[in-house]
């Protein structure tokens, strides 16, 4: 993977951006020494990258790892700790909740790399991504509980993510699952040494970067917005999604190379 | 199990139709050579057939099997290639919709017998029965992706059978998972050696077969319509339901049989 | 655990009421010789005892323990089978959904303590229940269909905890599953040999009676009303949730006291 930073989704001193020339944008969480906390600085850098990234084209992927020993830990308890009101707080909490949308939202499949521990909004970070993969020694909790604040917005993505009894035992207890117990419960894609985390997370995101951008877009739009309505009006939405894709160039040429066995073609850039 | 074709439901070139006198309908996918892709003239013969079943009272369960090395291996990609506009690739997308939905809407219960390979619409359609046996080299893929179509229909079904991010990423990959991994996500009941598969598959339907057909029916109809409802709104539904079988000729006499420890009485027909 | 018992939530004949002064209540369903089926006397007590113990500061988590070999044997086929209408069925069945919902719905959570086998309305409780642990011997079924009666309401609870395929398939065969099973597909917290079952229990309702009751009554009920919400309907209840959670006084003096590494405070009564 060759480095080239480009100009419209530059690192920031609290979100790191590598944009490869594979079509795989790997940003890290920058702030090692306190944990990669989603300070409000760190949640605005994260949402204008990913912003940025949405209109990309020549992004395909987005990687979202984590630098030091945490992945995260969360929201930044000082700064938590300093909000005025109930209005204010309300505010930061939902600056927090639209940029775990933007990662639902965005076109691009975005994979988590867990390198260590997530706590509360860390472990709702890894809860949004579309996939995850974790170091075998990630472990994750969403722990405010244990200081008298329920992880309620982070509920929101890890009761999507895994069972009810097991999610609540989270919630309640604010004790640690290992990366195993993430994998089994559905937190998790994979789970790697850690001197393997990124080869894997890598693997997987090349798979993905070699599939249409524009099948791939409409496909994890209609993801989520499906899986929330009835099966009939699913299946409504499906199929007109489907059949929009079929008669794109992508699929048409893709069949046409399928049924003559030639290699798959070009995509257009979606 | 004696054979007993029955002119109600009668095999047709791409599906096969064989009722035993033990109430178990077995309907096999008669396109080997095609991998028993979901072609127009399948769907529509399946279609058929299991219109026919839904008033024959003497099915009390049916099982969805496959000829040849594959279980389906989806659409017919050449139908796909054919459709001449999104209107007619709708059209068709839908056409498949409805047979799963009629798959779900059938008052007997339909159980996957899965010889092999799944892809896409084959996913779908083991996604889509109440219950799903394979053999041990059975697998499966939603891989439309790989040809630039995203497999949007088929994860209807799919998401509402596994945990999300296993969805996503077969979705985002096109990979196949093996049936083990199938069992263990969700996908399938039982897992068994290929020389079992049929007997495996038929122990479960003989134990349905042997229940009140109109318990089962006013319980199925009932599982996918609460599923989607609030909880207060799904306990209204089931109150309403169980209290109507309750009352009815079947439970009336087996509760009777149970208290007095009698075998269980014959069922009405439902 | 001294005995307390208090003169707001007093033993009855059916459930035994035992209140501990470290804010954990003990409740055990008290009819061994007829397998603590839920009789309309016994869920009448349950009812009133769940009343009580939702406005009672002092307690802070319930346990649902049962007496004898079974934990529950569901309805009192005695009493089913005298229903003279169906009006009368469904307003027994109607009683057994609220008693449901009351646990779901008190402040406090409520964790199952599964000492034997469960079956129909008994399987259900389990469900409703906020967390579960049962010994290892315990097991599993909705069996009414065995009976002619497919268990509609207990399906309300059980496909709200595991995968559908497997609540189908114990829904139309009324067959058992083993406690290990039920963990896998995660209708159970934990299993645990017959000698620790109480211990392992009373552990986990140590650790929750800790926490802040207020952040706890919060985060529970927004739980089950978030589950049933669209993602951004949901993020809205839990932003607003969460923010008047932080500037609360237990959370306001839990980050406080975190933040200057002191002990956690004594909680307010919630």
């Amino acid at each position: 993977m060759t480095a080239a930073v480009d100009s419209a989704a530059a690192s920031t001193s609290n979100v790191l951006v590598h944009l490869g020339n594979d079509g795989i944008a790997r940003l890290t969480l920058n702030r090692p020494e306190k944990y990669n906390t989603l300070s409000v600085a760190l949640m605005a850098e994260l949402q204008d990258t990913l912003d940025q990234l949405s209109i990309n084209r020549s992004v395909r992927v987005v990687i979202l790892a984590g630098s030091g020993k945490a992945y995260s830990a969360g929201h930044d308890l000082a700064e938590l700790q300093a909000c005025p009101s109930k209005d204010e707080a309300a505010a930061l909490f939902a600056r927090c909740s639209q940029l775990m949308l933007a990662v639902t939202r965005l076109p691009q499949p975005v994979i988590a790399c867990v390198n260590g521990t997530c706590t509360a909004a860390g472990t709702q970070l890894v809860a949004a991504c579309d996939l995850a993969v974790a170091t075998d020694t990630a472990r994750f909790a969403v722990s405010g509980i244990n200081l008298g604040l329920f992880c309620s917005t982070p509920m929101v993505a890890l009761t999507r993510n895994i069972p009810r009894k097991a999610a609540m035992e989270m919630l309640l207890t604010g004790e640690f699952i290992d990366a195993a117990t993430a994998l089994r419960l559905g937190l998790l894609n994979r789970v790697a040494a850690e001197a393997e985390l990124d080869a894997v997370t890598e693997a997987l995101a090349v798979r993905i970067a070699r599939q249409s951008p524009a099948a791939i877009a409409l496909g994890k739009q209609l993801f989520y917005r499906q899986i929330e309505a009835g099966i009939e009006a699913a299946y409504s939405l499906a199929t007109e999604t489907m059949a929009r894709n079929l008669v794109g160039e992508d699929a048409r040429a893709g069949i046409e190379a399928f049924i003559a066995k030639r290699p798959m073609p070009e995509w257009s850039e979606g």
